[in-house]
């Protein structure tokens, strides 16, 4: 068994990723396809990115993930292979892919050049379907990355959102707003640590041009119901939310938007 | 083969899902993980407990259901496993497990306590991924309930719809609205057989403030397109519904509406 | 191992695709099942058979597909499996499965009659989990057509959308509108070909009441960012597309809407 994930911003509407999955079953009948997300927003390569890199760690030793938030298919960026410490990563080099790799561990990048080992195709705008979906379902039969491309000595790489800390004061921003409204900051635990905040304590936070004072707590159920918290979520991050409510909503934050954290 | 459900109200855009997935198969690679619903209102626990309770009696012996709709994670429920009639339910004991496990026969109750069988965690907020999950693997893998944690002797039940019957009416609720607009109410095939109303026949329907007759029929195609009819739809329970329309919409009623039957 | 793949019109959220997953995997638990779609636009047969026609020939050999969009549910249209070159239709006799089907080559046709090979039903409203799951189930353990069913010397064909050309001029529709708003229309290679268009010249395009004049290239990125283009895409058909944004939305033109090519 190998499994390959299947990261897009398609939507599950078309038949589009469907397709990229008969593919890959067509060249390896044995592989187990795990969708990571087909909702990323259209072009978000920032937002695809964030998701993959939080979910690789989760997956089996050897899982080839597939990413495609592609923009730019069919211009002049390149199709690639990252191989990674346990893991395969396929998709264009626009810095998706990077984050998660990085985050396990880049062994070698390789640009995708060995079409003749592909299905042949008739357009330029479907890579994901007619270049990375046969290009994982190959790797999950066997082939080695310079099988089917040559090494390259540089990738592009997604700029890494640093939190700067000054005077005991936390400068982050907010990375990704999920399903339930949460406000994931780009603040560590070991962020937190370096600024001396623990858990228990409640922070004077600074954000959309307002200012709260929002408890750290170990759950959302530290609060009650409608209140907001902050607290180190399932991703490691630090969250901005509201028990069983919708923090971007109530305090009307979207992605992007930036936040001071200060101890009181 | 082993298969293993999952139930939440996580939607599809963040990697939640995958996570759990990929958790699972890490665990135990050869399990047949199948979604039954991501799209269960947030924090809607009887919308969770309905549909899971419609969809457990089709799966194949030994399925294992996880169930997360958990507003309370991280609080005082507890986390468990309900052993079933040929099935296993794993989830937190806030009620969401309780009708479906209940309709193929409860054998045992269990909190899960044995956490050193689980892998490591860092936060307290998913249990999802990191309790329901795993504990479900290795379910699948051949261990007891017992071998996870301490039976229990009791567990939260969900306050069961039951149907009033009076003079010849029926009172009822809808508690459900599908994704057509078909009003879902809690009254079976019994229940009109108890007050002798069958198919074939024509019914007072009051509802939302307004009162209609509506044809009890087999099919939707039995009226013609537009308007309304009453059937036993596939889950068992009799349903408002519009030929190729939308009952809701068109009738302006909710989730949690209440419903009189009168035989004309 | 044997695919099945689903595609319908349920949509995610209530457990009806699962149900039928559920059924699959009782009868025959090696298969593996792949959604194309379950996002069809409600009882929209046209959109189904598009997206069905669109992905069978990605599917390995033998894969069986289930198409459910089927508003005369319970009615007189009949359910039929249609054996095509390679491949298994199991639906409605609406159209929805005739373009693919066509596409593979068919090889006969049959109303599916041995209800009683089947497992027992209560209702008549969910043909996709009570008739088709389990007959894709067992033509997946290798039962042939003629044993589920009596052979037909017809079936409900779906309309093609023919081109109409004219003077060197091009009279199409618009067949589909995908997630990222691209306007399908049924003009394929073939069509441009016989009016001598070729990839590098710019067409004049009267759309929705406005003309146009928009250049024929190979990939979205040999337009700027946010202009018109015309390309052959993944579906084989030629689409009109803004470059990073929505044609859809910026020309406000819908599914249905014809659309006149000239060259210049």
């Amino acid at each position: 068994m190998r499994v390959i994930t299947l990261l897009t911003d398609f939507g599950l509407r078309d038949s589009y990723v469907a397709e990229m999955k008969g593919v890959i079953l067509r060249l390896c009948p044995e592989a187990v396809v795990v969708d990571i997300s087909h909702e990323i927003r259209k072009y978000d390569i920032e937002e695809g990115a964030y998701n993959l890199a939080r979910a690789v760690r989760y997956f089996p030793k050897g899982t080839i993930h597939v990413g495609v938030v592609d923009p730019g298919v069919g211009g002049p960026r390149k199709p690639i292979i990252i191989e990674a410490h346990d893991a395969f990563f396929v998709g264009p080099d626009n810095g998706l892919l990077a984050p998660a790799a990085e985050r396990l561990g880049i062994k070698g990048v390789y640009e995708i050049t060995r079409m003749d080992l592909l299905p042949p195709r008739v357009s330029d705008v479907f890579h994901g379907r007619d270049i990375f979906a046969p290009t994982a379902a190959l790797l999950a039969r066997g082939l080695k990355p310079s099988d089917l491309g040559s090494q390259l000595s540089e990738y592009r790489r997604l700029p890494l959102y640093t939190v700067k800390a000054e005077n005991g004061r936390i400068y982050a921003k907010i990375i990704h707003v999920d399903g339930f409204g949460n406000l994931v900051t780009n603040v560590t635990y070991e962020d937190l640590d370096a600024a001396g905040i623990e858990v228990g304590t409640t922070l004077e936070v600074q954000i959309g041009g307002a200012t709260y004072r929002i408890p750290f707590v170990r759950a959302f159920s530290s609060v009650p119901v409608g209140e907001l918290l902050l607290l180190v979520a399932g991703g490691g991050y630090l969250e901005i939310s509201v028990n069983q409510g919708n923090a971007s909503a109530e305090l009307g934050v979207e992605k992007g938007v930036e936040v001071r954290l200060s101890p009181l």
